[in-house]
């Protein structure tokens, strides 16, 4: 099938016609909607699917004769999920293109000599329940099942319940035991979330590094109160050290040449005649090396500890995660430069957004493809990547795979 | 009944174990019990019930012999309905001390000349269809059938919608064109929500006036986009001029010696690791005088604006409800010091909260009586009064309505 075809069959699913963004959240109806057409995929290609204990799909195409469990394989794909009204390509990219290099790869007639995956992760925006990176993260063990078990929706159902009503056992979420010994690579092409590339005119890069990123909760918490009734001096409004923490978290950014974001909020009650009792605000914050990380979210929330004592409110600060910088491997890259035919002229470039290839890393060889974003808008129904773009970045894939599963040193 | 009593009997009714607020709004289930509970207090003391057009509930006391249509009436009450995790107090002491004042008034062998009305106004707090005073301000003709029909709750559910679901038709909204005959005078018993009768000690207050007062919707729109991926110098976040209008906010109501609220915010699409495509914020402004509260919104306005253009996001303000001063007349509010035998020495009071009794003070004579928070808190699940202050509030309520109804004035 050809890449356009595959891409246009799932335009419609989850978008919502209001915004014209996408609402595909970890076990939600768009979600299994999704699943069911990863496994028509497979179906269609002769390839097997398994859906592991922590809801990655997996789809296999063996060697001929291959006989056991699978090794060593070339695995490629991303995942199926979105943030609220997020865009087309953020992850579903990835897995259309898996399946389209396969179909290239076949159709030029190539045998391989090791196992073949598509590969799509559970909940990767972590736009339901909180946690980014869910289903690799339980995989590597980076996250422990029972605090997985523990996140709640905003609807306050809890991730066991969603996974049992979708028919999913959530008492076998935990590591997989047989991901070092079944990848051999993972290779995950994705939509570039900036414009490095089209700041160079190039339509492909790949990746160097992943900036360390984390998440952090500030819970600013005063008084509920009547907004006509209560004396300006009377009042501890949690709102005003959060506005404070808003303009603390732009500038403290831009000294460090990093970014922080306060994007997602929730104000108790939310009455407009009520003061808020309560602001829950999450930082997200990202930077070059560990240590500017460190020491931006350290100003952020030392003035926000500020601004919160000047305006007699109380502030918590959680981190509800961290995750580490990472440093692709050379080996698989420079292979991937080769097999394009593009040494020392594909851009290579490091990310600032979080993906499940960042999570594997920690355990098995991994890689990064990007493909041209023209505006660099990203999460959002503006996202856009060029046809011809996307089918260059299917067909480059395929060039890798090919190389990949038909070396000698494979044999 | 006794006071208490009938206090306790209704504690129960959309209390929110969490917080120990209440969730009472317009058409919801703990509304709908409440109307129960209105309509059940009426039949055991043999008054009939109706609910108007608008949803406003009216429990009626005829004179004996009386015939055709209620005129004149002494009507007392005030509202059923919460702000979100509101207090106990707001609104239902006015009721339950309507009734209770009633008790008092037959246990004294008090025979009315002229009808006696307990009146609950739908949706005052307008917590759920974002407009307050709905009951009331349809039935006087300040809020237009069609402006109502259009309003919409949380979840996108139509004012409309939600009173057929509970079995009312919409298509009655509108002007309650007995209004002016039937009520004779209006006294909604209402807890204080600020300290004024706690700061100079005194158990009860008559209101002079209510504070001009309105809800204006800023709409922040930018440009959602990866949190971690898009440079700051790329961002048109929203969330940036809102945190700045906050504090702009705040400091313009210390110039104007008035009140300014962003209480009640909504962010699109509100993911942790998305920059916000918009933000739509509710301020709740409030002055002495109509100029100052003018001139105090222009400045805000402005200000945002400014703020606004500065960070390349667009703003839109709409006033989405302005209610003028209202300035209580001085015939009932001496009538009930005399009846109260505490001319000269009640305390006479302002208030900067809205009240049914503001709305309907454009067509009938009103008053109001103010029972004391010790805490001034309101709108709160700390909201409190004592009980003997209570208790003293519905005795005197007692005791204006038997002045009232059996003054030769009436006869």
């Amino acid at each position: 099938m050809t890449f356009d075809a595959l891409w246009d069959s799932i335009l419609d699913v989850g978008r919502e016609p209001a915004t014209g963004g996408y609402r595909r959240f970890a076990w939600n109806d768009a979600d299994l909607t999704l699943r069911e057409w990863f496994t028509g995929c497979a179906d269609q290609r002769g390839m097997s699917v398994e859906e592991d204990r922590n809801g990655n799909l997996w789809a296999w195409w063996l060697p001929r004769g291959w006989s056991g469990d699978p090794k060593d394989a070339f695995v490629t794909g991303s995942h199926l999920d979105s943030v609220p009204d997020g865009g087309a390509y953020d992850g579903p990219l990835g897995v259309v293109s898996a399946f389209a290099a396969i179909d290239e790869v076949r159709a030029r007639g190539i045998v391989p000599n090791r196992p073949v995956a598509v590969a799509a992760f559970s909940d990767e925006e972590g736009a339901r329940f909180g946690v980014a990176c869910v289903g690799s993260q339980l995989s590597t063990g980076a996250l422990k099942p029972e605090r997985a078990l523990g996140l709640r929706d905003a609807d306050g159902i809890p991730l066991g319940e969603a996974m049992a009503k979708a028919g999913r056992d959530p008492r076998h979420l935990g590591v997989d035991p047989t991901l070092t010994d079944r990848v051999g690579v993972y290779v995950e092409l994705h939509v570039e979330q900036g414009r490095a590339l089209d700041l160079v005119d190039k339509p492909l890069a790949v990746a160097s590094s992943i900036w360390p990123h984390g998440r952090w909760l500030f819970t600013f918490t005063g008084e509920a109160n009547h907004a006509g009734a209560t004396r300006l001096v009377d009042r501890r409004d949690p709102m005003l050290a959060y506005a404070s923490s808003v303009h603390t978290a732009r500038r403290a950014a831009e000294l460090h040449e990093a970014v922080a974001t306060f994007g997602k909020i929730r104000v108790l009650p939310n009455g407009a005649n009520a003061i808020p009792s309560e602001v829950l605000a999450w930082l997200d914050a990202r930077a070059a090396d560990e240590d500017t990380l460190t020491g931006l979210v350290e100003r952020i929330s030392g003035e926000a500890h500020e601004h919160a004592a000047c305006d007699g409110v109380k502030l918590r600060i959680e981190a509800e995660s961290i995750t580490p910088i990472v440093e692709f491997p050379p080996g698989p890259r420079d292979r991937i430069a080769r097999a394009l035919g593009q040494v020392g002229d594909i851009p290579v470039l490091p990310t600032a957004a979080g993906h499940d290839a960042g999570i594997l890393s920690a355990v098995v060889p991994t890689a990064m493809l990007f493909v041209r974003n023209p505006t660099g808008v990203s999460h959002s129904p503006a996202e856009f990547a060029l046809p011809d773009d996307c089918r260059a970045g299917a067909r480059a894939l395929a060039d890798v795979m090919a190389e990949w599963i038909t070396a000698d040193e494979n044999a």
